[in-house]
């Protein structure tokens, strides 16, 4: 079937491969004249403008929407002046599922279907294909269906679910329909508070296991916080890249973001060059905001989300506030501030020597 | 070559005919005759003391352990009588890294070598292979390289690493030598934690999707903790297993352990009949002790933790401090105790109903 | 001066008890008629209609709304209808601050000024005073300060912070000019929160004190979940009144909220009859989402959130998905659900036993 | 009565001081010379060694022992060769109570009475008296109640809790026999446990209030991470020392650590010149080991723990390999990492213009 796509970065741009591949016709449109090029040479169909875009698409018109949530909101008003009756709207992008319950309301009266699809996969999403969370009504998702299928994932060779039988059902696929507009932000937002926990449960374990050689290296540094009780436990030098690699083999914690962990290390074993300054994107954010309406505790999701705050240095006043309590009831002064960064570079020399 | 194994468990009993399959001798023991007898039936050579057991086995002798830490170090220490210099004994089992670092140095006197191994995979362990995390000496280790490849799943369909070449690294054969006595388990321990949080980063956020339907619900019950701000958003009804499906493909959450997550929800979509008190098993306390000894911060890991001790009711002398603070400086009156069983019973009855 | 209390409950009739003793005239309105009553036989102006209770009050108005936040917002927009430009109308309730900044632009429009008041001390504060944190512009809180000043404690007998000199400033009064228009209820909100994390960490640190015995009891229950190791450590019957009740001399964690404590566990050592369901009234929640709007990590705010709501069941799915994943993978079926309450019921024998 | 003291550190100088001031005798021993001289010149009967300390003292001896922890063990050990049976030892320093378990066993043969000493009061001590934990047995304890209850800052003008009528208890004076030998070391653990949750409620609270201008500075640095959703919310200019010291008065937060923060605050309004990297000193890594021993959940206390692991750079691997996963799934390239230095800056210079 025909789709029209509107943006044209890594995600957008993989999609539409990824539809032309398997026969589908794509009108596509960018700010950049650059990316709509690029994608014309692959087979797309390239427009100037959002109204040459919305010319070139046959009715019922199916445009995709796949830009950054902060300009996502102006980018469908402008696109459903120009839209009729029962022409589909899809927000791909990384939206807050709250903007489609309100995006959505407004569009219905004007007759315009407006579907939010939640969308995983990442940089390898053109060759594995998407998982796809859709949200909308039913008519509007019967008719896109198609173009589901070929974005999602497929079954591939993963082994079925126990107790599943007959045909595959959308969810074996890679999509699914989660409920109505809104319901597909819903599930990816929460998809991705999940996948902060996740991250965070192997960064920490990682973190463990990088220390663990802390007995060796306590001997050194004498002049520490709280000396190391009894060195003798912590006397192991792991190889953490090894160890990751080795999760991945029938072990519990085999996942997809353990292979990407192995991958990293396995490139860059001490991990130099990353300064450690977690990003966060809003999803893990609203993930915590919902919970908390709703009165559902996520002391895991919620500790994975303050960890990146506090990688950025945002704990910085309430550790001064620590720093300044500490001084008035004990008279502590603070460790001079170098003290940790000669000590974080004498144990990376470490870990250099016992990794090179 | 030969193993001998004491304590024919689920584990036990499996890597024995693992082992077997692949055409090793096996000689067992067990305090079960039964166990004996039916391991006896299947190839091993089976043994009804402890002094024939050792008698059967060549020299250097392998004697693998695999029972209940509690009693593993009464049964090593039981062995170590009757074994030789340049025997080789293994802890398969659940062991605190710090015995082994006691008991290794213990055999070491006698010319004993100790194997600790942490071995992951489970039920499903016979057939996928189970991951071993291994410590000890090197000559140890060479020793028993043959069996320990026999018992790991091996290569397996999983993709190689990129930057990895030549011949296959044990640990891309699901073994790995971690470093001396106690390492082994050490690496098993953090994974066990790991494996904590991220059975955490899931139910967590299952849990915010199972209810997303709370401003459908909460009109019905009127005289909530805390009533609902904004039920708009609040209007989806989520097929929770489907989802766990869905993530199956493509998603960046996915993994062994949503692997089962959807099996378990397939074979019971309400999870009826559990009582949600979450056992816990010595790794992941031991992981956040450690991680506590060495300094490293594990918010995640630790979170994870104590929603099992909380779902064990280990919380309440705590809740009530907070309600009788409440009662003193708010005159607060807790709501009788009866409420949120009806409430959770209506809920129930909800979810029975939009999923039958 | 004079001034106009609409919401007769317990904050807002001691509010003006606390003003009548100071020499300030009150005009008082409620639905109930009998609470009008009640302080009309105490020197108040009682007014059966919202109409009457606008037309007693002299220009420019004071109106001080003290009533549930769900009904603010209806009540402040019919008793604004009724007033002029130049009045006051004062929110001393427990309003989420968004909804001051939005009331007050509203009212703004119209002339009318608009004053947020977090207001805190419970059931203590007509003999302590009410702690006072103000929002809105200079003019009106000019106006209104008289009352700030008499229903705040006063510098009391509290000892000057070093540095301090001169006339007391109105924050050693107990009242503050915090900023614009919903300063006073972010401030309060950020109090709350602070509330919970205090309250959870006493919570939390005497549930240790009262399980400090757990080696005693672990004998009797040999069948509990992870057995404790080391027993030896935990053989202590430690009297939680009396710690409490000595903290509060010379300790640095001396408190208002440990006084309270040990005040509770003085009339009740055991808590019986506390369910341990602890209620949570929106601040808690509204602090750590503004943390989370901003970036700011709250791990301690956050978890003592998620303790309340995880004592009143909300963790109930999440600890049933975590039952079954370890089924999944592990064959670990969940403990009878009857043994921790036979546990319970065991040791609160033995508390009352030690402590009767 | 008379007393030795061990350690004239700042703590034990001013408990002799104490001591004296209400007619006791000390005999003194230090490693300082100077130590000793300085308090002769006060009254007090210098020692230069410990033989001559144990000289000095009648029958039945009673030495206090006031060093670090670290070398209180070999102290205890020196001192008790030289005691006799029915002597006294008191640990008043920070042991672990699992040091005072074995020391008292091992004592208990030589018939040396060994009582730990819990000691709060930081600095202010000697004025305000010190709040003393107890541990040991009966007889010992009755010996040294004198001066315990010089030591402890008695009744003083803390109102009496509800219900306690009679003769002052002595919890009501200030010091608490909480049980045998280790139970008070194991109370000032649990109390500097909460003592860290307490002041983490703080620091995190007051960090929201110093970033409730987030909404002002945020238009400033357009590049930020997740940009601020509804800026509208987050304009105020919070004078955090001002609120700190509000809170002082009748308010639910009102406590010594609140006095103390306004104070810092009051000093130093932007504690400039503290970086923030905060210590910890070993009670609160034992009370949160202790909790996971007896499986009570503490996520505020551990998560206390954490945050002044992480502000000392000891979650830095762990943030790396956060980075390193985002990267690989995401094509996610860090920030720079001057960027929040600036952006740090930048927001202490408007601190700076708001506050001078």
């Amino acid at each position: 079937m025909q789709l029209g796509m509107i943006g044209l970065g890594r995600m957008g741009a993989n999609i539409v491969r990824r539809l032309m591949r398997d026969g589908h016709d794509c009108v596509v449109y960018d700010v950049s004249a650059d990316s709509i090029a690029a994608l014309e040479g692959e087979g797309a169909t390239g427009t100037p403008t959002l109204e040459e875009f919305v010319a070139k698409l046959e009715k019922p018109r199916v445009a995709w929407v796949m830009i950054p949530a902060g300009i996502t909101g102006a980018t469908v008003e402008k696109l459903s002046a120009l839209l009729d009756e029962g022409d589909i709207i899809i927000d791909g992008g990384n939206s807050n599922y709250r903007d489609d319950v309100r995006r959505a309301a407004k569009l219905r009266e004007k007759g315009i279907h407006y579907v939010d699809i939640g969308t995983s996969g990442g940089v390898f999403g053109l060759e594995r294909g998407y998982c796809l969370m859709v949200g909308g009504d039913d008519s509007a998702i019967a008719t896109i269906e198609p173009i589901l299928k070929t974005i999602a994932p497929g079954a591939g060779e993963i082994e079925r679910t126990p107790g599943r039988t007959g045909e595959l059902a959308p969810e074996e696929q890679g999509y699914l329909h989660c409920g109505p507009s809104g319901a597909g932000h819903f599930v990816k937002m929460v998809h991705n508070g999940i996948e902060y926990g996740i991250m965070a449960a192997f960064a920490e374990g990682l973190n463990i296991l990088d220390n663990a050689d802390a007995g060796i290296r306590s001997a050194e540094h004498s002049a520490e916080v709280a000396p190391l009780e009894e060195p003798e436990y912590y006397q192991f030098n792991v190889d953490t890249p090894k160890v990751a690699e080795l999760w991945r083999r029938g072990s519990v914690v085999s996942s997809w973001l353990l292979d990407l962990t192995a991958a990293a290390l396995q490139a860059n074993p001490t991990l130099d060059g990353l300064a450690g300054r977690v990003s966060d994107s809003g999803e893990g954010r609203w993930t915590v905001k919902a919970a908390i309406d709703i009165g559902v505790p996520v002391p895991v999701l919620a500790a994975s989300l303050f960890e990146r705050f506090a990688s950025r240095g945002e704990d910085h006043f309430a550790n001064q506030v620590l720093s300044a309590m500490r001084q008035q009831f004990g008279g502590h002064n603070e460790l001079p501030a170098g003290d940790s960064l000669e000590a974080g570079s004498a144990k990376s020399d470490q870990v250099q020597a016992k990794k090179g």
